[in-house]
């Protein structure tokens, strides 16, 4: 099955306590597609600006991305976020957003994009996810996620957005703040209370975790001495996984499992260069390699006492 | 084989989010000599004042735990700790901490306890451990838990115990604070290459890692929808690891994966209800099962792509 995935195509200015990239290629759609692109064919649905250039365009090729709805705004800027990290790799610290070509963008899909069977509504405002939901025509199986500015200013959107979709990817901090509750697995099943079949909890260093109604499963990150850099470790996260299962043809719990450690394969390598250095280095044995290593990472046999 | 630890047993008044539970059963040695009974015999060498009553000693009966090690020091109480948690349960904050019959703690070991195979020396002054371990005559495996105190106060007498044990079981957030390292597998390998074969990192709610020269192994901690109290978990969790191992004759890697697990396995009972009441009530056959939920929590299969 393809993806179509709507989000941001973006330029970033990252600090990190292990040094700092300048305008470096960003955007949750960008780290998506290219994860994603490893499994099955993306469509990307995005906005960029004059200041996109074709080397800017070369993450995207050789790749099955089809950038039909990658929309050019002539006269403006593409998006723009400046962050900085502490030691504490987790928590991003906004210094700047430009939405740019952003502010116009209003998605309308062509007839091929309104059939994709896989959508991944990346974060951006919930109502503008629910307004490409509305326009795909018969989805299988759709993801959203999301962020803790819409949780504060449009939690009633947010939740109404999460009501018709699938499965929601979320941080683990915001999961709890969306539901005001501290302890996660009650705030997960709060989340499935309103309708997704899953949800997918992102906890960075910390691995991701899966809850449905019947089954919970956690992997923990890959354990790196490295880490340059999480910007758009969660968006590729979410690429790997979806990517992934919609390679698949069965969506049952044991593919949902394999689905969260290629996520979570594909993450470890984003943190290991800025932008998506790394992720343009690798290759499927790369990918197939580190599975293994999460196998090797995890595994432990049963036992009678 | 037989396990040695050397540690506190102290009163608590303790407060989370979900309640409160004053001058209630504690103490590092208390909590792992119960969870590593479960698995083997223990010699417990503390020191109690005149208010430990007969009803606290209730918690050691039928279990495999000699006393003959539990000093009563005349004219004194017990160790006592008062502590709080937020909503964050992996940061205590300490409101009071009285040594009380501790100050006149100079453990003397008998001819049976300097025969012990395995010695686990619990958090306490690391010239105190360094005491015990010399009065041991040939330990086949020992292990030391420290806290972020020492590290502050004594770190060079810190280092020289590392240098001497086999094993270091330590708090992620102590492990990055010794070596003044944010990246915790960076600091783990510095903590190991003063000497100890394995360290094994405690996460709280995120579970634990084992690092070796040649094998990082990862353990989610198990999603309970209720933590009361997370008070004692680290030393449980030691408690369940060590009294696993001693129980078993070789310690190779596969024992030491279940040995991890069990030890999180004990931890997740603890933190279930306050003080030690959770682990007062457990059986075997509840381990046993809970560590079969680890296997469902954490399994997957392999797969080629």
């Amino acid at each position: 099955m393809s993806i179509l995935v709507v989000g941001t195509v973006a330029f970033d200015s990252i600090k990190t306590p292990f040094g700092k990239a300048e305008r470096c290629l960003g955007g949750s759609a960008t780290y998506f597609s290219v994860a994603a692109s490893f499994f099955t064919a993306v469509d990307l649905i995005a906005v960029i600006g004059d200041d996109f250039t074709d080397e800017d365009m070369s993450i995207f090729r050789g790749r099955r991305i089809n950038l039909d709805g990658l929309q050019h705004v002539h006269g403006a800027k593409t998006f723009f976020w400046a962050g900085e990290y502490g030691f504490d790799l987790n928590v991003a610290k906004t210094r700047d957003t430009q939405l740019n070509a952003f502010a116009e963008f209003h998605p309308r899909l062509n007839e091929r994009q309104r059939n994709a069977e896989v959508l991944f509504l990346a974060n951006i405002h919930p109502e503008l996810q629910m307004d490409v939901l509305h326009q795909a025509k018969r989805p299988q199986l759709v993801a959203l996620d999301t962020m803790n500015l819409w949780i504060d200013t449009k939690h009633e959107a947010l939740e109404n957005a999460f009501r018709q979709v699938d499965m929601v990817v979320i941080n683990e901090a915001e999961t709890r703040q969306f539901m005001r509750e501290p302890n996660l697995v009650k705030a997960a099943r709060g989340i499935l209370a309103l309708g997704p079949r899953t949800i997918v909890i992102k906890r960075g260093e910390y691995g991701a975790m899966m809850i449905t109604k019947d089954v919970v499963f956690a992997a923990p990150a890959y354990p790196l001495e490295n880490v340059f850099d999480p910007t758009g470790a969660g968006d590729t996260f979410a690429g790997g996984f979806l990517g992934y299962l919609a390679s698949r043809r069965e969506h049952n719990d044991r593919e949902m499992r394999r689905a969260i450690i290629f996520g979570s394969v594909l993450a470890s390598f984003t943190v290991e260069k800025f932008s998506l250095d790394r992720l343009r280095e690798i290759t499927l044995a790369d990918i197939q390699e580190r599975y293994r290593d999460f196998r090797a990472l995890t595994h432990f046999e049963d036992c009678e006492v």
